[in-house]
């Protein structure tokens, strides 16, 4: 079944897998309950420790445990050995042979292509790197699908079964799947549904898991990030910093989409209002001081036409040995970065803030000047300080996010999965 | 009985007022049912409309609205006359002569106390202007005290039973009822609970019905406008702009309070990072370019002293003769506040901007820099209109939408009322 679900924004939570025809019922709701707490427990539990947790009876468990190991969902493993009288249950963990998510990404300077396994483990990526602003719409998720297709039969030679996909891209996505705008890859009002119908590779997916979702790589980005950090952050700000830089904010372990689903421009945020003219049209953005050209052009290579996550790492090296042209650049980066996430904290009263995408690397340069801008002006910042940290993720996490979004979608509604398998 | 509640921030959605015993039974739970769908009418319900809108028996729903009308939370209505056999029932209306709130304000420059009946009519309002910030605060809060018992009087006269009260301030107040800062009042670490214990005209409260709440007076003013104002803009940011500038950002009909509870300090946003020092501690925040006194200071009116609204009626009308300095004030102090509201929408993608305070009566003037700013930054403006509107309850918002609240509390929990009562 190839198909596009581009439902966009904060319709997206409610929306429903048209070929699940069984979820709601008892006994998707048993499956995804036990489902959920294999998932999250810290250490694999035994059918008993199930019942406990979920308040099912042993036998309902049991049961559902069999359409779970059936459906390669999860699998046993054999428990550590322990002192004491009996023999030990064995445990139940994610499968890593089971359903996958497929990842993709489209960005200014590179494709990338990941696949995630049910327990969240990267288990093939692929990076290209090119210039893609030249390069039409079509083109470039041609390109795309040719390394979706190899991220899918490698997925198989490991007993992966790509289940569904989501695509990242740096702009505006609308309800309809349509791009409105990516400024810095020069994308407008580009029909990305229509388009990626040429390619399979990008779309094919199991009966029952949800096709396609296109969206913004910094709120996919966020997501990522979310399940890849550490855990018990579940408010913070990430910070994706590429050629554009875009925001996720995650309130309570959600993200936050805005009232269009339009939300994170933070690259757009005025820093210097009469400042330099930026791409969209408004003068003094923080993309004009702290985007990754700007960076590059303070820190004179502006010519060296490197893409975002080697122009990061080339940065960070000329950092270390010392620089000043570098860490003057970095300092005026951060100083920008500083300005605008201190009005970001002033407004939503954040108290983590996660510099991710090609900003990780960076971390150590950015993130004093980031606490100085913060210390000078938020208003609580002397009672109640702001962590700055890097990201877990930095470059790949737009496109893990895409992949790890199709996972908790199959472990949120595991009947359509097992629907397609039976 | 007399108490503070000084619960605040993300916590107090969920606390519940100790006397009401009965809460969370079938009955309590009919009573908010039915007690809503009054609320919510457009035409007052009959008990067979009550019935078929909440999928109770109608005995059910009889007995429930016998226990309302006994308990003074609803009154009975004569129906329009209509065509057609048969006599129309009686109307259930929210009932104008039972519990009410009592709603405070201490601000920079004025105190105010209101009282809000059941159905949100502004029963009783008193505005009292005097200069604060050399008043200590427990001598403010006995000021406030004395407008309390008259307010007091005035709804016992009218037949209203103030059952619990609110207390807005323009500052940063903690969980623990503490007023951390409140920087234009010059207040710093000041123990409200503590200080309000002397003052029973400002905490007593009906058995059942949760004691005094101290709360920030944006977030207040806020939750005014969501009542007060137009129905259907349940997304939206409302500026209260006093001497400070703070905002309200309500998201799906509801506050924001952010991580910590001090979320929508938008004065502090830096717009000309390296521009005039602000009491912060930091440098170019908005305060400093569109607050009050550099609105009056630009405009030539510096020494004039005049009070928040005051002052706000005063450039209103110096605008409408067409004075050239006070024009020019305004529309630099539109720029500026619209450079900061541009950041907020690029970060968080709200359709609606409600200029409440004192910038409700200047919106004529103030509206088109704020939109002219949001047109050139908002990346999404070509295709995705912000609206900029006046704030329907202006300066009153404050102290009208923390009577509200108290008056929310108890349509969400009338056990707590009803109990006293019998």
């Amino acid at each position: 079944m190839t198909g596009v679900w581009h439902c966009q924004g904060v319709s997206r939570t409610a929306a429903v897998p048209v070929g699940a025809a069984r979820q709601g019922s008892l006994r998707e709701l048993n499956l995804a309950l036990v489902l959920g707490r294999i998932a999250d427990a810290d250490r694999p539990p035994s059918r008993a420790d199930l019942a406990a947790r979920t308040g099912l009876t042993r036998a309902t468990v049991s049961a559902v445990v069999e359409d779970l190991l059936l459906g390669r969902l999860v699998a046993e493993v054999e428990p550590a050995p322990r002192a004491g009288a009996g023999r030990p249950a064995r445990g139940l963990v994610l499968a890593g042979d089971g359903p996958a998510g497929l990842g993709l990404e489209v960005n200014v300077d590179y494709l990338a292509v990941c696949v995630v396994d049910l327990a969240g483990r990267v288990r093939h990526h692929t990076v290209e790197r090119a210039d893609l602003r030249p390069v039409p719409p079509a083109e470039a998720l041609g390109r795309l699908a040719a390394l979706a297709a190899a991220a899918r039969a490698d997925a198989a030679d490991q007993g992966l079964t790509p289940a569904g996909a989501a695509l990242a891209v740096p702009g505006l996505v609308d309800d309809a799947g349509l791009v409105r705008l990516a400024p810095n890859l020069g994308w407008r009002d580009v029909p990305v549904p229509a388009l990626l119908a040429r390619h399979p590779a990008l779309t094919e997916h199991v009966d029952g898991v949800p096709p396609l979702v296109v969206d913004n790589e910094a709120n996919l980005a966020a997501l990522g990030e979310l399940h890849a950090g550490p855990s018990g952050a579940a408010s913070f700000l990430h910070i994706s910093g590429e050629v554009g830089i875009g925001a996720g904010i995650v309130l309570d372990g959600r993200l936050f989409r805005g009232v269009r689903g339009w939300s994170g421009e933070i690259g757009h945020v005025p820093v210097r209002p009469d400042g330099r003219p930026c791409r969209c049209g408004g003068r003094g953005c923080l993309e004009r001081y702290a985007g990754q050209e700007a960076v590059l052009a303070a820190a004179g290579l502006a010519g060296a036409d490197l893409p975002a996550d080697t122009a990061a790492y080339r940065l960070a090296e000329l950092a270390r040995a010392g620089d000043a042209a570098t860490l003057a650049a970095l300092h005026d980066a951060g100083t920008a970065l500083g300005v605008a996430v201190a009005g970001v904290v002033n407004l939503l009263d954040l108290d983590t803030v996660v510099l991710g995408g090609g900003y990780a690397p960076l971390e150590p340069w950015l993130r004093p000047p980031v606490l100085a801008e913060i210390s000078h002006r938020v208003l609580t910042a002397a009672w109640s300080p702001v962590t700055v940290r890097p990201a877990t993720l930095g470059t790949q996490a737009a496109a893990v996010g895409a992949a790890g979004s199709v996972v908790r979608r199959i472990l949120a509604r595991p009947g359509g999965w097992l629907a397609h398998r039976s």
